[in-house]
C-alpha cells in the first residue's frame, strides 16, 4: 500500500468511526428465529397464510386469525378487546402479530412458549373462535379437499394434524416482520432516516430508562431462549392517579396463568415496533393515545414525570419503529365444492 | 386474392364454422360495464379495494365489506345468513361479490340500481355494519389522514364524500370478475376446456329450461340497462314438498322493497357463476347442497323432476362456471398514528 492509499484507508476508518454507533441499539434481523423442529420453508408459509386467513374453522365461520390480528392494519384490530364469535369480547387487548416472532414467549402472560403453541389458543377460546375441541376445527380443515396438497408439500403425506397446522401458521407469522423501519436504517448508518426530533426522542427514551425493559431489536427486552419470558410488573409504581384512572391493577397478569402470587401483575414486555399502528394501548386497551401511554409508562414503571417535550420526542421516536410492511398477496382459500362447512 | 389465398380463406371460414357455436351461450366479457358517471380507473380501484377491506367504519370496527363478501372465498361467507356487528344476523343469504358487476340491479330484491348504491346499504344496516348515519362512517374515513391522497388521486381535491367512496368501492368490485372459466374457454372454442359430463350437463341445462332465466354471460338473464332488473317468482310452482321443507315462501322478496303485492316472491335472478363456491343456496340459504339445489330449482321453477344423471350432469356443468379468480394484493390500510378510531 503506498502512502496515498494508506491515507485513503485512514480517512475511511475515521469516517466509519464518526458514524453513529449506539451501544444497545439493534436493528431487527432480516429473518425471524425459528425453533429447531420447525424451520421456516416457503411451503409452510404458503399453507400457514391460508390457515391464518381462513375463518371457516371458527364456530360461526366468521373469525380467522386475521380478524383480530389484521395484517392489513397494525397486526391487531384497533379495539380495546377483540370481538370473537357471536360478538363476544375478551378481557385483554390483542397484541400485534407483526414481529411477534421476536417474542420468546407468547400472550400477555407468556403462557405459550412458541407461536406454534399460541396459534392453537384462540381456536378453542369461547370468546374468540369458539370451537369446543381443537380437533373439531382440524376436522374442518381435513374436510376441505384443497388443503391436502398444501400439507403434503409442507409436511409430507398424511400430515393433516393440529401440530402441523400450527407449525404452518407459525411459519407464516415468522414472515410478518418489519426490519426496514426508519430506526433500522438509522442504526445501520443512514443518519437521514430519522428526523432530528426522532433522534432526540431516541436519546430521551434511553435517558429516561425506557430501555431497561424495552431493549433489544424488538424493544421487548434482552434476547432470550424460546420459552424464557422477560416479564415486568405493571404497574410497578401503583400509587398514582393513572393506576386508578385506567384500572391497570385489575388484571393479575401472569398470576392468572401460573397461579403463583409472585407472578401477580407480571406481564411480558411487549414489542414497541409499529406501536403507532396498534392503539389502543396496554393489556387492557385502556389508553387510546400514544402520548398519554408514554406518560403513563414513565410514571407507573419509572416513577418519572416527563415534560411535554420529552413525551413528544419519545412519541416521535416510536414512530421511527413503524413499518414498512411487506406486501402480502391474498391467498385463495380452497373451496368445498357445492356445500358449506359452516353450520351455526 | 389469388386462387390459393382464396382457398385458404375458405378453409379458414370452414374451420370457424366447424368450431362449436352455441346459440345463446356467451362468454363473460373481459371488462365489466360501468355507468357513464363512474368509469373504472386504476386510482378508483386502488382506493375502493382499501375501503372494501377496511373494517374500521363499522360500529364495532370488526365488519368490512369483505367480512361477508370474502374475495378469498367465493365472494361470500359460507353462512346461511351473514353475521354482522355484535354477532347479529340478517335474513337473506349474502350474494357473491364476484361478477356482481354484471347484475343490472343489486340485492336479492333489486332495491339498488347500481353497485354504487348497493355499497352504501350495509354500512347503515343495524345487523351488518351497524352505523346509524352513513356520514358517521364517512367521518371515520375523513379522520384517517392516509386516505386523503387516494381520494385526491381518484376524484380530485376535496373529494372525500360518501358518493365518491361508493364509486371507488363499485370500481373495485367491477374488477372482481372471472372471465376465464372452463365454460368461457369452451365457448371461445377450446373444446377440451370442459369435460364430457360438463358438456352433457350444458345440454341438459338448456334442454330442461334453466336458460329461460339463467341466460346471458353471467347466467342471470338477458342483458339489461342498469336499474332494469330481471326478476322471477320463487317459487313459481309452490305446491310441492320443497317449498315447505325449505321455507321458500316465507320471504316476500321484492314486495318488501316496493310494497307492491305484484312483486310478492319476486327475486332478482342470481348469477350462477362460481356457484360451486357459494353454498349454502337461495335467498334464505336453506339448501347446503348444490345437487339438491338443482333438483329444487327444476321442481319449483319448471315443475320438472330431474333424474339423478340429469342433476349430476348439470352440477358438473355448473362447476365449469367457476374461476379462476384474479390475484389480489392485500391493501395496506392507512393508519391513525397513535390512536384508534374504533370506540364501541
Amino acid at each position: 500500500m503506498n502512502n496515498k492509499n494508506l491515507m485513503g484507508a485512514v480517512v475511511a476508518v475515521m469516517m466509519l468511526s464518526s458514524m453513529p454507533v449506539f451501544a444497545g441499539w439493534e436493528a431487527l434481523p432480516e429473518v425471524a428465529p425459528a425453533p429447531e423442529d420447525n424451520p421456516t420453508t416457503d411451503a409452510k408459509v404458503t399453507l400457514g397464510k391460508m390457515l391464518f386467513m381462513d375463518p371457516r374453522f371458527s364456530s360461526t365461520g366468521t373469525v380467522s386469525c386475521n380478524s383480530c390480528h389484521n395484517v392489513m392494519e397494525g397486526g391487531d384490530d384497533s379495539r380495546t378487546f377483540s370481538m370473537g364469535v357471536h360478538g363476544k369480547t375478551g378481557g385483554r387487548n390483542a397484541p400485534t402479530v407483526w414481529n411477534s416472532a421476536f417474542h420468546s414467549v407468547q400472550f400477555w402472560d407468556g403462557r405459550a412458549d412458541l407461536l406454534e403453541d399460541q396459534a392453537k389458543g384462540p381456536v378453542t377460546n369461547p370468546v374468540e373462535m369458539g370451537v369446543t375441541e381443537i380437533e373439531q376445527a382440524m376436522d374442518k380443515v381435513r374436510a376441505i379437499p384443497g388443503y391436502a396438497p398444501y400439507f403434503d408439500e409442507a409436511f409430507g403425506k398424511d400430515s393433516m394434524t393440529v401440530v402441523n397446522a400450527a407449525k404452518a401458521v407459525a411459519a407464516f407469522e415468522r414472515t410478518l416482520i418489519t426490519p426496514d423501519s426508519p430506526y433500522d436504517k438509522y442504526v445501520k448508518g443512514d443518519k437521514k432516516a430519522m428526523t432530528a426530533q426522532q433522534v432526540s426522542g431516541m436519546e430521551t427514551f434511553a435517558a429516561t430508562g425506557c430501555t431497561s425493559c424495552h431493549s433489544g431489536a424488538a424493544f421487548n427486552g434482552p434476547k432470550m431462549e424460546f420459552g424464557q419470558g422477560f416479564y415486568t410488573k405493571f404497574p410497578t409504581f401503583a400509587d398514582n392517579g393513572y393506576n386508578k384512572k385506567y384500572d391497570l391493577s385489575a388484571d393479575k397478569g401472569r398470576e392468572e396463568a401460573t397461579g403463583k402470587v409472585a407472578d401477580a401483575h407480571m406481564f411480558r414486555v411487549p414489542t414497541l415496533r409499529n406501536i403507532t399502528d396498534t392503539a389502543p394501548y396496554f393489556h387492557n386497551g385502556s389508553v387510546n393515545d400514544l402520548t398519554e401511554a408514554v406518560s403513563v409508562m414513565a410514571k407507573t414503571q419509572l416513577n418519572k414525570d416527563l415534560s411535554d417535550k420529552e413525551v413528544k420526542d419519545i412519541v416521535a421516536f416510536l414512530g421511527a419503529l413503524t413499518g414498512p410492511y411487506p406486501e402480502i398477496v391474498m391467498p385463495r382459500l380452497p373451496a368445498t365444492s357445492g356445500y358449506s362447512l359452516v353450520v351455526d
